[in-house]
């Protein structure tokens, strides 16, 4: 690849692609060209890239011509439709879609995970689902010291996972309920300030959301398990744009709380507060996931529960997309 | 016990006294007096029962005299401040406090699921621990078909769960933040607006809350089961009067899903939505608990995962203790 990268971002003025522009500013990259791709009703508006203003152009199949480096932040009908004109162009595509996630062409990776997939690349590197992220993040310095058989997760869902329209419905509807005045739900199923929503998503044949399903398949591709289980409860809770789990991991050998604790702290990716727990608060806008609550499981000898919190829009999602790439281009 | 009841509240102008006092009056039970008793700043304070104006006293320990039955709504200190008056009286003393929950002379009951050890008491009946109750009802019919060996528990808890101080603190907040106006937190250590707590009193030395600990604890002696097993993680949500649970049970057998269902739909003290799932803001002031979500565990073959949700004053609290005493009364 060559060292001055040309870049376009598809679905560029929605909440992760905005993300992914700033985090490519602060990436250190060496780019030569920004390219920002939306449909045709954002053309024109104005976006800033290291000071310099750049206009929206309509995304179309010639837009991805002599591109480096193509990131997807557009819903999956959106990926699809655009993905042999991408191919076309021989551009990397860094997709935050669920589109492709599960091809077996397509490395899905956590960066610091799973690095090395990276370079098994066929043109697409898929970036996981936010809760996926931030939960595998949270365990893998345990994974290293035991398998991890399986894990019971129950989420707290900022409404961020829903994009603009949920965080836009969300500071909307806080201020109607704080002046007690009436507000119809849109981008959720229900009021979601002073309630929980425990379904993202749709329900399948065994009961579970594709939300929930998403925590088993990919982190099975990811930590390079098949057998992984994984039951996962997936719920919206009003918190603006940080992601909370509740985990319990059973692992195949028993391992020392201390050995645990010691793992997480020399992981980069992680911050384990001192003074205070792990909260949605704390965390938002920043790239690591906090991790607390680390204690051994009452109900499993071999398990371990932990709570952890990360930026959805960040490391959920743009951050971890542009550190793909960074890994890709610095090895 | 006499026909016509006479009835103190200890804890009276609280939030669960309160809600005591109006469960009473929907309660069916012959009542000849009702004494509201509290603490001396509230002296004077008039309350209604039935239409008719009641003045607020100051509890001392000859308040409790000539009564039948005193509800308790205090904390710990203020119940074994005035344990022996209440005993000397005479008195049944239904206690929502913790104080005496898991002594082995003193029934812990949960309405539906262990009646039978009402009229077990020697003086003295707990009403146990919100998410407790509402758990226990919502797995108590499943628990008929299998042994429960262990459940894996996240709870959403709202902030009624830190009484009147944390409704009001929510309440204030809310506007605060809808206003982009400062606030400082008192009730709970950091602001809980669009934010979640995942830690609910103190941590012991296992790493887990006293809060935690309860439902293993309470659930033990409620379900007859000294072998029963809890992995409890409790959170404070941004809700105001409703707790929800994710629970995922493993059964000593397996049971067929359909089983499961036709069971809970059979209890009176659960309702399973059919056109929404199980949400904080439709159970408020419901005293039944909903349910929803019910499939197979995908870890463990003889697993069921739930979604369950109550009212945290009503039928964590006020609704249970008052029920308590219909049952003991109607036998």
């Amino acid at each position: 690849m060559r060292k001055k990268l040309k870049i376009a971002i598809l679905g560029a003025t929605g909440v992760v692609g905005r993300n992914m522009l700033s985090e490519l500013e602060k990436s250190g990259l060496d780019i030569a060209e920004i390219k920002l791709l939306a449909s045709k009703r954002s053309v024109g508006r104005k976006m800033l890239f290291n000071g310099q203003e750049i206009e929206v152009e309509e995304a179309t199949d010639s837009s991805f011509r002599g591109m480096d480096v193509v990131f997807g932040a557009v819903k999956n009908d959106i990926a699809l439709r655009f993905i042999d004109a991408i191919r076309q162009s021989g551009a990397l595509f860094i997709d935050n879609s669920s589109a492709f996630r599960l091809n077996d062409d397509v490395p899905l990776v956590v960066v610091g995970v799973n690095d090395e997939d990276i370079f098994k690349h066929h043109g697409i590197i898929a970036n996981p689902n936010c809760c996926t992220i931030i939960g595998l993040t949270a365990i893998a310095p345990i994974a290293k010291l035991s398998r991890i058989e399986s894990m019971v997760v129950s989420t707290y869902q900022a409404v961020s996972g829903a994009g603009e329209a949920g965080m836009n419905e969300y500071n909307d509807e806080l201020k109607a309920v704080a002046n007690n005045e009436e507000y119809e739900p849109k981008a959720f199923s229900d009021q979601i300030v002073s309630n929980v929503i425990p379904k993202i998503g749709d329900i399948l044949d065994n009961g579970y959301t594709k939300e929930e399903m998403k925590f088993q398949n990919e982190g099975r591709k990811i930590m390079h398990d098949e057998k992984l289980l994984v039951s996962c409860t997936c719920v919206r809770v009003p918190v603006l744009r940080s992601h909370s789990l509740s985990m319990t991991l059973n692992l195949e050998r028993e391992v020392e709380l201390d050995e645990v604790i010691d793992a997480l702290k020399k992981s980069s990716a992680i911050s384990l507060p001192l003074d205070r727990e792990a909260m949605p608060l704390y965390v938002s806008e920043k790239t690591y996931v906090e991790v607390s609550r680390v204690r051994k499981d009452l109900v499993n000898p071999k398990g371990i529960s932990l709570w952890c919190v990360g930026d959805q829009i960040l490391k959920g999602a743009a951050y971890n997309a542009v550190e793909i790439l960074k890994k890709y281009i610095n090895g």
